[in-house]
């Protein structure tokens, strides 16, 4: 990763913290967007970014790099970013690094030109995002269960990335952990893991023997019915991104607790979800030089 | 646990969630010092301190009674509840179950022949309150880090009740776990369950090493010089009873971020801790009339 | 799996445990294969394999089901068993499953023309296979080390299924556990479970730091420098298939213990083994039916 | 440990070991009664006990030093090593570290005026041969019982250091693992820890839910009421010394394998039992001179 300009254009506190690695491993580092709080990119050069793209050789957008396709995601800066032509232009003769890059290779025929690589679709990503988010899952579960959670029962729907680093953690407390889950492969891991399976058909039945939901899967898997037949003092927590996993409005004419806890890595682990993006872009930069 | 009238007199959202536990398994109770929030202690009868005394045969104070001898600890009272000889008349025909029962009995003489059990000294008691500490600290460090637990380094320091129900649910998150102790069997088992040993001679020249540092030990083992020594990124969680194991006004100064962390079965888990003392409680009571 | 008669032709342990798992569910099954020792196969009708093949609608073979193409494995069997035009032709009108089916469809083109399924290739199969092989080598680990395993660094090459599965057991007991694997998100998933990942450039260099390794890769990465490099107290264990991964001769000269461990779910844990399979062809027959 | 001469005086291959560690960190070392196998004391200087005895100002002896009072247990010994006057006045000038102190001072009243230390009720000592034991135990039950730890269900009865030691091991595996026990400490450890806890008065009405138990305790806990219960195809480890914790003879009837194993430590992993001993007397040796 030797001998590159970088340049960190928006983003909230992982950004931040990304431009502070950068510039603290020697590199020469442009922030633009953190004017309202420059020290959380402490070490970085602050401009504008149109200058910083226009420096870099090395150009690196945050994970969900705009919501509207118009304007770049940047939480610190005063002025809205504009994703517009001259942008482009200055980005042309860097690579760019983003999460989601679609939403901007989609902004127009210019962009989609763009020397583009999506470091949120790589699996060392996904997987150390996954075990940061368990750990704040984990963290919301002591901060909201009235109860403890050694002696409880809790219930993950999904057993992907964020289900499989959340079980061994629940488990680790002594709880009883149950998963909900579909194949028979992952029916397999879950025993093997010490873990009870449960069928998604079993699920409102089982509802009222949870002390707690976290739910990681992209459905509606946690509807009115299960809901209803929950224990008034449980809790949700649900991770998966909107619209979520969770009929909110049952949650909360029931009176229970849903948490929809979206962004966690970013939250609670800006340092460490910063050199994860560090580590994935060096590997890919690397991968793409051998 | 049948046939008794029970008065829960003073304490905080815990000793709430007891009137109300053991009101909701059918005794009849008495719960004083709540007016503030009635609806903590939902399913007891509201009373004076000195008629819930007289109605009950068993009585159950707060965990600490008592801070000055003079009256009783009662978080949501509106007005101060004497522990005067009146208080004293009325609690004698009951049996009375409090922690640290020296603060009791030591008020008067008259205080001193009380019938008075002890549950804050039984062991059973103590593991499980050290094991909803251990849950508490795990989330007070996901959420005051600014990286994850995995891949960090951990120390804590004393290998007592909590010391051995922290070290596993840190290692379970994947981080590498040391432990300073005293103690050749200590030692022993703290190879035995993977994690590694740290003489306290050795401490302060370790001090650099850790991300977050978990004090359970009553005495000053985190003094300046350890922290003098620390990275200033690195989190200390202190939870000794007052005034702790750390050089706060060093931990200050340096830049530190220090929690002195204290309390916290009843504030994270309170109908957890509220059950305990039941069981606590029920247990002393079987073992007296078996 | 009801209203079926099914014939178990040949195996191990692990097979005549499946004809008494399926005859005690309440099925008809014919045995063949096992006139050695009848009592392992016990419930079934003993018969030959042309007898068993024509009365059963489902047949199940081993799971390495002919070493030579021409004779069925069947350990238990006083005579060899023939692959011929005559069985093949017993075997047309069921549904036939196997491991490794390419051994029994590549026989000849009758064969290739047979209703073959291959419950080894299913990932539940593999999966509850690898927890059943970690489980054994991890005893063979505590049986052959002149030390404890507790304290033991441990030295895993190879994070597939079973690796995945080994390293927490290993973890569990207190020894430090390194992985060495390829890919970075093997490293993500590594450092993610506590353990230490280790680049394969650096296995020779390490070797002398390790008191058990336990090989699960297909390749050969534990050659001769790699073993010259061992402490001569420090235990191989090559889970992988024929050849393994060990040069077994250097072995032999440093006189270090390698051992070549293989089919380790049949030796070691016969009806565990043989549920799996049955629970494998149940599942098939059923997505099939559905 | 400097400046010491030793002499090892009987024992199995963990004593052997020990002479060979006491060498290897630089000590001379006498060791009697190996001449069956010299090899497994290699680096010590072999002699007759007398002679060993008179060389040394530290002599160690067997765990179980001796199991008739009259000659000293010591399995490579060609010829018995009496317990005389003559041994006796040779040992008067050194100390002498035992196991089972007991069974040296009560031989005669010479005996009792020996130099003598305990190695075996040392809590450090006995913490960690638990630990090994556990391991030792999880291999037998991997190896005897039919079926896979992973989804067994599993017994231990006492919670002392080996019931603690082994209920993380087996859990580790998947296993569902529950503890009898007496104390309310014991069921408070058991929950945090958790596992399930069951009482006494229990046990033989859970004996049919059981694939292994493991017992611990000292006293015949696993009756012919619990055996007769027992599924057949359940394993038995009674860890207890003699004469055990089992009803063998039911158990033999009912077809139930139990094993009684013991000396574990010296059997599965006589290298580490030997550097705790050693570790234990040279603690102890630090401690006597400070």
């Amino acid at each position: 990763m030797d001998n590159h300009v970088y340049a960190i254009l928006g983003g909230d506190k992982r950004q931040g913290c990304l431009a502070s690695l950068l510039a603290a491993e020697g590199n020469t580092v442009f922030a633009a967007g953190f004017d309202k709080m420059p020290q959380i990119a402490a070490g970085a050069v602050h401009a504008n970014a149109l200058t910083a793209a226009a420096m870099a050789d090395v150009v690196i957008l945050p994970v969900m790099p705009t919501s509207d396709g118009a304007v770049l995601s940047a939480e610190f800066s005063t002025e809205a970013i504009p994703l517009d032509e001259q942008l482009c232009k200055s980005l042309r003769h860097a690579k760019v690094f983003t999460g989601f890059a679609e939403r901007i290779t989609g902004i127009s025929r210019r962009y989609s030109e763009l020397n583009v690589g999506d470091y949120s679709r790589r699996e060392e990503f996904l997987i150390k995002n996954a075990q940061i988010t368990a750990e704040a899952a984990l963290m919301l579960a002591v901060e909201h269960m009235p109860g403890a959670l050694y002696e409880s029962r809790c219930l993950i729907t999904g057993y992907g990335r964020i289900g499989k680093a959340l079980a061994p953690l629940l488990r680790a407390t002594g709880a009883s952990v149950a998963v909900a889950a579909r194949k028979p492969e992952d029916f397999a891991r879950i025993a093997a893991a010490g873990l009870r399976g449960v069928e998604y058909s079993r699920l409102t039945a089982e509802a009222h023997l949870c002390d707690l939901v976290v739910n990681t899967a992209d459905a509606l898997v946690l509807g009115e019915a299960f809901i209803r037949n929950m224990n008034p003092d449980a809790v949700i927590i649900d991770l998966a991104s909107r619209p979520g996993g969770t009929d909110f409005e049952a949650a909360k004419s029931c009176g229970i607790t849903a948490l929809h806890a979206l962004g966690l890595p970013g939250k609670y682990a800006p340092r460490t979800a910063a050199r994860i993006i560090m580590d994935t872009v060096t590997e890919m930069m690397e991968e793409e030089h051998s």
